[in-house]
C-alpha cells in the first residue's frame, strides 16, 4: 500500500474564477494543510486541461502534496502527475493501473461494496465514497448512506475519503465511521479565506482522529 | 515517412443508430474500401468509448485498416489503436507523440499553413485540411478555401486529406489540388447503402488519381 495521507483531499472547481485568482485560491488552501489535491475540470478543452493541469502541479510541488487529475488520464500522462482519479463512467481502474504503473496514485469513486471490492481488486490505492451530503458541484447528486460508507471502509484495506457537501460543521455525522479524510470542494474553494478554511478543516480532523474517528495508516 | 493509404478516411458518427446499426455500417464501409477508420464520439463516456472502440477495433482488424482515435489519447492508449486525431483544442501532437511512441499513426486538424508547418514539426503522419463544405456533424463550420488547402499541401512533405461535406457529386471542386486523399463522414454514414458508397467514393478518387489529381505516395 502507498503511504498516501488522504486526510484532508481538496478537489478544485475553478468555474467562476479568474485563472489568477483560482491559482491563488489552490495555493492558499495548499499552505493550509491540504494533503492531496485534485484537479477536476468539465468544461476545458484538453489542451486548456493540459495548460492550467502544468501550473497547478507546479505549486503542488512546492508543498509536497501529490497532484490527481479527475477522469482524463491523458493530461495525467501529459503532465506526468502523481495519479487519477476515475469515477463509475472513467476508465476502469484495472485499464489505468496498467497505463499508469504500479508508481502512480489510482483513486475511484464508489458508491457500494461491490464497486469498493471491484476498484480494490483492479489495483486502486484509495477510494472516495459518497455523496454523504447533496453537492452543488455536481447537478445529479446521488447519496451514500453513512452506513453504506462505513460497509465500504471495512470492506477493501485502502483509505476510504467520504465526500459530497462536506464541511466542518456538518461532518460529525461520520462520527465512528473509519474514513480516513475527507474530500472537499466548496468548503474550500468558495471559503472567503481558503487558507483559514483548510486550517479549520484539518484541525476538526485531527479533533476527530485523535478521538479514535479517523483511521491513521 | 509511414506507409499509410489515406485515399479514403471513413470517420464514424455513431449518433441516431443502435450500436447494432452502428458496427454493421462500419463494417459495409470497410468492404467498401475504407483505408482508414476514425471513431470519432462526442457523447459518450469514456467507459462507453473504451467499449465501442473494442469492438470497432475488432472489425478493422478484420480488413487489416488502421483504427485511429478521435481526440481521446487515453482510449487510443488503453485499446492499443493505431493511432489519434487531433484538433486544435486537443492534445498538441508532441505530447501526443510522446505518449504514444513512434510507431503509432498521429494525424492533425489544420486550417492553415502555419497550424500545418506545426503540426508536421511536432511530428504528425498526416493532416486533415478543411472543411471544404458546411458539414451537418459539427455544430459550427470554419471553412477552409481550397486555395489554402492547395497551399498547406505543398507546404508539407505530408499526405494532406480535405474534410467537410464532401461526397462523390461535389468532390470535383479538390481538382488539380495535391491532396492524398478525402475524410468523409455523412456520405458513407448516412448512405442507403455505405458500403456501395464507400466503393463510389473509392472509383471516383481512382479516377482524380488516374488524372494526377491525388497524389500518391
Amino acid at each position: 500500500m502507498k503511504n498516501l495521507d488522504t486526510s484532508l483531499y481538496f478537489i478544485t472547481e475553478s468555474s467562476g474564477f479568474t485563472e489568477e485568482e483560482f491559482l491563488y485560491r489552490v495555493e492558499e488552501a495548499l499552505k493550509g494543510g491540504v494533503t492531496l489535491l485534485q484537479l477536476r475540470e468539465k468544461n476545458k478543452t484538453i489542451r486548456e486541461y493540459i495548460d492550467i493541469a502544468k501550473k497547478v502541479h507546479a505549486i503542488a510541488r512546492k508543498y509536497n502534496v501529490p497532484l490527481i487529475i479527475d477522469d482524463h488520464v491523458d493530461v495525467a500522462l501529459a503532465i506526468d502527475a502523481e495519479g487519477v482519479h476515475v469515477g463509475q463512467d472513467d476508465m476502469p481502474v484495472s485499464i489505468a493501473r496498467n497505463l499508469l504503473g504500479e508508481d502512480k496514485i489510482i483513486g475511484a469513486t464508489t458508491k457500494t461494496v461491490l464497486q469498493a471490492l471491484e476498484a480494490y481488486e483492479q489495483g486502486a490505492d484509495y477510494l472516495g465514497a459518497g455523496a454523504v451530503y447533496p453537492t452543488t458541484t455536481k447537478v445529479k447528486t446521488v447519496l451514500t448512506p453513512t452506513e453504506t460508507i462505513r460497509d465500504i471502509c471495512n470492506a477493501v484495506p485502502l483509505p476510504v475519503n467520504a465526500i459530497g457537501g462536506l464541511n466542518k460543521d456538518n461532518m460529525d455525522i461520520l462520527n465512528g465511521i473509519p474514513i480516513a479524510g475527507i474530500c472537499v470542494v466548496s468548503a474550500i474553494m468558495k471559503a472567503d479565506d481558503p487558507k483559514q478554511a483548510a486550517a479549520e478543516l484539518k484541525a476538526k480532523e485531527i479533533c476527530l482522529a485523535a478521538h479514535g474517528v479517523i483511521r491513521r495508516r
